[in-house]
């Protein structure tokens, strides 16, 4: 045997395998890369070449390449071949949800945070947003009402009353829902993670948009599955990859956020959702639909969620009441297909038992009382009046050369910036003169683009907004003339 | 067929179904007492009657109409029979919106749940010994000092002043401890779950007590972990069975209750413990060490734990606040050998982002003010009295042949029947004469032995426990009679 094979001889193709030829084939590589077995700038052997030692056909080969290219794997240069990228066991180890930086710990000074620092990187509304004495009143009639009860142990499954009024609320929302098929859980991050743990098998694969929320990532990969990313597009995700992956993959899941996505803020057009629906149906995958700040949609006409199309019981339904508005409680529930009922509830129950009661009970009688809508309301016409602010002084103040689609709310929004501007960079700079940003890197599982930043008005007055957008503004202008001076 | 039966003829239960008899009998009765079939004041068949009607045993119905009447769906009149109670949701006047179905399940009805049945099969202490005052007065104190914040993300790690509480505490108890490693979970089952995505691959061995908690090897199967048992024995885990054991299969980790164990309420000697922690280290396994309730140990002596003993970081420390005391709180800890911090860390953050950071705070305060500790002084008076009750009872009404090591406190006692009597059998007959009791078998993880009965004195009387005992005596030893006439 040739030298130049020895890297290869462990892989094993199955012909008539569970998975297609080349996605064997790419598995197999993507393994000795994370391994460290072909470490970066390796050259991987011709096309030809390999197709004649794994006697496969080379079209089998140049699928594999192609695909590991696109995850980021692999790189090629034209003319001398394919090397393999840097992207380390150390890089997917190393990936940390963005959020978790901008939280503080222990008690913090109630009178004033330093203000000298425009914060456009916390994406949880300020403590003094949060309905504080609304809740407080909940949850002394809950004490008095239920007494020793409220502290005892929940049915698995959650509180029946609150499982009502959530299906009651539901139906508002165009959703029909039975409680019976509503599983109370500790916050949407527990959501996503029991999700996993009830469809996914090791080794299975989990469609995600590209950029998407990190902790989702880290509960797939925490549960062994190989993540295949699907661009998103201003209008939702791209619906000829996500067709020409599908069918290569089959995975189990596909992760989704219909309505202004974390963290694009793009929403689906009704086409996409339904091809989405279609195609999972085609291929059977279940959706898991993560319904991130819909409260938010600020538009004229409000887009049903993904659940309202689901006519074959495919989506999983994820809906967090905690995670903007009071985001240490914990409380989310899924909406589930009556297939998953039983499966989920014993995971749960493995999981934590339950999610606390007392929380559980106060936020029935919040919902009940109608309180959770008045603060909806009320929070909404904050956001609405901080959302135009930004959309008009990024119009005003960002060089055109950075592109923003429009939101349909929420709290944030993506900027593009002009080819060969570093957004790492221009977060630095940022950073230098007082001004938090989120780099858009943090939000790709891998092979990160470097010219996004995720700009947040969820802890910014509408002067603020204006003082940091023009700020950004200039230094992104004077990062564009430096690059054209070169 | 008797016109008296005519409102169950559409009652199927399914032998080998999914769920037990009595679960499916509860689901069919309470669905007809919800739609309306059997309405406010029906009263019931007598058991024998059901039960013949339905073929199926007399326990069977005890058991479905017990959970009735726990979940407040029936009462009973001592010497007239069931009836089926008044379903309203109109406990309090707000509670009533249009769309959701007229039931409710976790509120009972507070007034007086109809005792005549003898709950030997419970370990929660009863809601009226649950500290409802002192707590609603550290979430009042907690709401006012720290507003918005109680409701903002707390650090994933947990709240640190309530971990410097923590380890405060712990340092009394006889363990050294930095607030650093100590990692506030969501009750003490997701810290089994946590620490075994930490410390377990797929296919790795676990070993276990034999029998133990069975909400443990759930956690570990669902991570693709092979149990071994290791039986349990007056003094502990069997130290040669252990050490035969350990040689072969290399297990990662060791799941021990070292005091009070649970089920059995069997404690380790010290020498077991030192040796146990000596194998653990020749051998590289980590131990999980669930102290489950040493609170309640009521010996003159009390014993440290195996963390107390654990000199090089090989103990990892689960330790629940809610599981006894508060159990629908969900509030425990871990603390850790400080090589698993961080991984232990990012799981917790995959797994739910945080523990409630209002029950966090208001349990800090707890500890703090020393309420935690008279709360434990009050309920170990309260307890004392009942396990001294137990075991007085246990020695009078049972039968020599029955043995049963006195425990060092705790909620519960383990009986082994004589040879050759089926503790199935037993429970059966007890609930058929109103008396609940858990049979062993629920905690051995396979090949259960038909011979153990956990009866648990957590929420009866002094009286009750007199008049169980007895009559659980008088059934032994007429199974015993029985058995020697054949």
């Amino acid at each position: 045997m040739s030298q130049e094979f020895l890297d290869f001889v462990s892989i094993q193709l199955t012909k008539n395998g569970k998975a297609a030829l080349y996605v064997q084939l790419y598995d197999a590589l993507r393994e000795l890369i994370l391994n460290g077995k072909l470490s970066n700038g390796y050259l991987l052997p011709p096309v030809r070449k390999l197709a004649a030692f794994l006697q496969v056909n080379p079209g089998t080969v140049v699928s594999a390449y192609k695909l590991l290219e696109q995850n980021g794997y692999i790189f090629s240069r034209s003319g001398s071949g394919s090397y393999v990228a840097e992207i380390t066991v150390a890089e997917e180890a190393s990936y940390q949800p963005p959020d978790i930086e901008s939280e503080f710990e222990a008690i913090p000074p109630r009178t004033s945070i330093p203000t000298n620092c425009l914060d456009f990187a916390t994406v949880m509304p300020p403590p003094d947003l949060l309905p504080i004495d609304d809740f407080k009143y909940v949850l002394m009639e809950v004490l008095d009402r239920d007494q020793g009860y409220a502290f005892t142990y929940q049915d698995s499954q959650g509180f029946k009353p609150l499982r009502q009024a959530i299906s009651a609320y539901l139906k508002e929302q165009g959703i029909k829902a039975q409680a019976d098929n509503v599983q109370i859980i500790s916050g949407a991050q527990q959501g996503i993670d029991i999700v996993a743990k009830a469809v996914l098998r090791y080794g299975d694969y989990v469609f995600t948009e590209n950029p998407t929320y990190p902790g989702a990532i880290a509960a797939f990969r925490s549960r062994g599955a190989k993540i295949v990313e699907i661009n998103m597009e201003d209008d939702g995700i791209n619906i000829q990859e996500l067709e020409a992956k599908i069918r290569s993959f089959r995975p189990k899941l596909i992760y989704a956020m219909a309505n202004i996505q974390n963290p694009t803020g793009y929403s689906y057009s009704l086409t996409k959702r339904n091809r989405l629906i279609g195609l999972a149906r085609r291929y059977n995958a279940m959706i898991l639909e993560d319904d991130y700040i819909s409260e938010l949609d600020v538009a004229d006409a409000p887009l049903a969620p993904l659940k309202a199309l689901d006519r074959d019981q495919r989506v999983i339904y994820l809906k967090s009441f905690s995670k903007i508005f009071m985001p240490g409680l914990r409380l989310a529930f899924l909406l589930m297909p009556p297939s998953l009922v039983a499966k989920v509830l014993a995971i749960k129950h493995t999981s934590d038992i339950s999610t606390s009661g007392l929380t559980q009970r106060a936020f029935d009688l919040y919902l009940r009382k109608g309180i959770w809508q008045k603060h909806i309301a009320a929070i909404r016409r904050i956001y609405l009046e901080r959302y135009q602010t930004t959309m008009a002084a990024v119009e005003q103040f960002l060089p055109p050369a950075v592109t923003c689609h429009r939101p349909r709310g929420g709290l944030t929004c993506w900027l593009a910036l002009p080819e060969g501007v570093s957004a790492r960079q221009v977060v630095q700079q940022a950073e230098e003169r007082g001004m938090l940003l989120t780099p858009g890197t943090a939000f790709f599982p891998r092979h990160a683009p470097d010219r996004f930043i995720r700009l947040s008005f969820a802890v910014v007055s509408s002067e603020e907004i204006l003082h940091g957008v023009k700020m950004l503004g200039e230094i992104i202008t004077q990062d564009c003339l430096q690059k054209s001076a070169k």
